[in-house]
């Protein structure tokens, strides 16, 4: 199968582009990842969402540890070639590693961050130990 | 006013963190732009997105040029602290500098990218020349 498709993303000098990801169903942006060629590839192959993971510098699976994968239902770029939006079926209704539906739980209330989304799932339960 | 909620943003290495834009009332993301502090401060100021144009290397209201402001709604911080998603209410229906309401309009199908977003305004037209 031809490539030319991966070539034509505009990737940044680290070889990644920002990839943002949304509920497929109720629109909600669950967070914000980042891809490689590699992953890009695994993704469309697999159907499950795998990014490239920069803290750990490795391919990862969302959902390994967790359980909690990505299945693709949509891919999109934008008109710079330079961002990547995924729309996913979210299993077990968690994106974040604290165990809320979404990371982007903070929300800005005259000066402070709030955090305005409740946590489903205990992370210690998810994980097995204390995520940070 | 306390600016402690900026210096609890971790702002990467160039001083910037990448901003989803999500149209509030339906969810469809816009675009990802980019603000260092001083957007971020302009933007809650103003009530409408200002960025940080990487290629100009200067601040940037959007629809500075083109009409199409957005107004912004809701602001969020993630679990990392380091990304940004703004909820707006989009002017014009257009965030695409193509004349697109979204700059996601290329849809991975099979091997190719397709165009699947209609244009709703000619570039020309908004900007009075053609734009790239």
């Amino acid at each position: 199968m031809s490539t030319q498709w991966l070539d034509e993303i505009r990737w940044n000098a680290d070889g990644l582009v920002p990839v943002i990801v949304q509920e497929a169903v109720d629109g909600k942006v669950l967070m914000l990842a980042w891809m490689n060629r590699e992953a890009l590839e695994q993704t469309v192959k697999g159907g499950q969402a795998v990014y490239w993971s920069r803290s750990r510098q490795r391919l990862w699976l969302k959902g390994e540890s967790s359980g909690h994968f990505q299945v693709v239902k949509d891919i999109r770029l934008d008109c710079d070639r330079d961002v990547l939006l995924l729309k996913v079926e979210q299993t077990g209704e968690v994106a974040c590693h604290t165990g809320r539906a979404s990371c982007f739980f903070g929300q800005l209330r005259g000066a402070q961050w709030i955090s305005i989304e409740p946590v489903l799932k205990d992370p210690e339960a998810i994980y097995g130990y204390m995520y940070e």
